[in-house]
């Protein structure tokens, strides 16, 4: 199959490699109907992540059911799934504690920007859509498999309820999802931190109250004066680099919570102002699967719409083109289509 | 006044200093009817925290109003009080959402092992007891000004709940105050972490469901085997170095949270750890004032008694000795009584 292929820092090739089969009874091969780009395609992209060699990347895909193993009874070909970037028995300990990220076998789809996916765990990661879904939902599904989960992810992370305060750090895809989730957990305020304008216009579309544009020590003064001198009880993470992880416990209340969920990089927790302060610290990969039932059905009922995180759209086969947008940002999130 | 002076490490004296006064209208001063030594007076009583000039030490006090400055107006001299150890105006927006630990006007006592001690932000602080308390509840209520409500902190932080399972790690009287809290809350399953036979019997009193004696990988092992595998839902670290972090990080399930309230020294919280497996860290300076009136409810009417972390009682002016036994682990925590 053609599949895109990372070479190395800024090399991405969409080109021939084996296809994907059933290697264990638990797999599914999906042929893939939609893909995007992740923020965290990025890392290994800008050389961040090392790239010891040529392999396939990404992680987000809606399907139809190829083939199935054995032990699949589930799902059959010519079913429209949703795989979640993160696959998951859905059984195990960790599955039933609703840490399906943790899930004793785990693991992630690896050519999810390609004509074909294998899901590992097919059964209990895989979520089926009955009939074809509408065209114009496409994008809104298709963040369900990884963006729009993990910005919820932070959301809840961070404890936000209804009526309480939330700050967004990070204007990405994940931090644009992270506001609408605040917004459908029924936070009064949400602060969107974003210096670009098109990112604050979709930003107040998903439900931010206020954006702050300033960054250090002007933006958490911003945060501060909106908040009533206080910070926000809620910090939405969606970076993972040290000076937002910086930024989001400076804008947080004492006793506050940061949920983050931005894959670390070289990022310390600063444990003693979380002791001074009683600062709360949690997040990490997001159980998509946990999330995704609920999810689909707001989308599916027209009452979330994550779809215009979606700025481009591109052809699977200019795939490079894609990364070349969001690395420069002028794209906040390539659609990738057959 | 006489009053227990660090010079240095391992250098404690009980010696003459100026009396404390008052020295804003919103202070009083109490006669210090009951003292005693905190587990954190070891960081510099072990050069682990540097002496720069001799100070005066102590930071937990059960007192009698001395005087009190003009804007306090529930105390009066004569007023049986307990101190908590953080002074907290009990107003303030960190006050409000109960991190008195994080008052605006935050405080601490100067000279609680001494004749007398001074109290900032007395009218929010303080918490009186209504005539004078019986002897052997004494004990108990002094608990109350600090490790009682910091065992209770490590609980509440780590989200123990009815019919949870919960980890304590660190078997000081935080610690074991941290046991007590656990059951108090209704958890199911409580393992103390403790290698030393008095501390694991009073855990067992206390309300250990069971002991794991074991340190590092057994430990770790011999926790999970008691929790079907998995590890704790909430771990209550009571102790602040890096071997303590680490190991209540270890014995933590995918999705659980972390506790802490041991005073931080060169500990790392495991981000990329917390981030895999969705492990929270909340926790911090206990907010005393804001327990205080339940857990004095729960020692008056004799439900709740962790007097017995006592088990050393000394004259004040046998300090020094207090200081030695603690350090050298022959004594759980010393009460001190002029």
């Amino acid at each position: 199959m053609k599949a895109t292929v990372i070479h190395g820092p800024g090399d991405i090739r969409f080109e021939e490699v084996p296809d994907p089969r059933i290697e264990a009874p638990t797999d599914a091969v999906v042929k893939v109907h939609t893909s995007c780009i992740c923020g965290s395609d990025l890392w290994p992209y800008r050389g961040e992540d090392a790239v010891a060699e040529p392999r396939t990347i990404g992680h987000e895909c809606l399907g139809i059911v190829e083939e199935v193993g054995a032990d699949v009874t589930s799902f059959a070909p010519g079913d429209f799934v949703v795989v979640p970037f993160d696959h998951c028995d859905n059984t195990c300990p960790a599955c039933r504690l609703g840490v399906q990220s943790a899930c004793v076998n785990y693991g992630v789809t690896r050519s999810g920007q390609a004509e074909y996916a294998r899901v590992t765990q097919a059964e209990g990661s895989l979520v089926k859509i009955d009939g074809a879904p509408d065209a114009d939902l496409i994008p809104a599904l298709m963040s369900l498999s990884d963006v729009m989960a993990t910005g919820w992810h932070a959301a809840v992370a961070s404890g936000v309820h209804e009526g309480g305060t939330a700050v967004v750090v990070g204007d990405g895809a994940v931090g644009l999802c992270g506001v609408l989730a605040a917004r459908e957990l029924g936070a009064e305020t949400i602060i969107a931190m974003s210096r670009h304008q098109p990112r604050q216009d979709l930003a107040r579309r998903f439900g931010a109250t206020h954006i702050v544009a300033e960054r250090g020590r002007e933006g958490v003064a911003a945060v501060k004066e909106i908040l009533g001198g206080i910070g926000a009880e809620s910090t939405l993470e969606c970076v993972g680099n040290g000076p937002a992880f910086e930024q989001a416990f400076r804008v947080t209340r004492p006793g506050g919570t940061v949920g983050f969920v931005g894959v670390p990089h070289g990022v310390e927790a600063p444990v003693e102002v979380m002791f001074r302060k009683n600062i709360g610290l949690r997040g990490g990969v997001a159980p998509v699967r946990r999330y995704l039932p609920d999810l689909l059905d707001r989308v599916l009922s027209r009452r979330l719409d994550p779809g215009p995180i979606f700025d481009l759209t591109l052809p699977l086969d200019r795939v490079a083109d894609g990364y070349r947008a969001m690395d420069e940002r002028t794209a906040i999130k390539v659609l990738l289509q057959p």
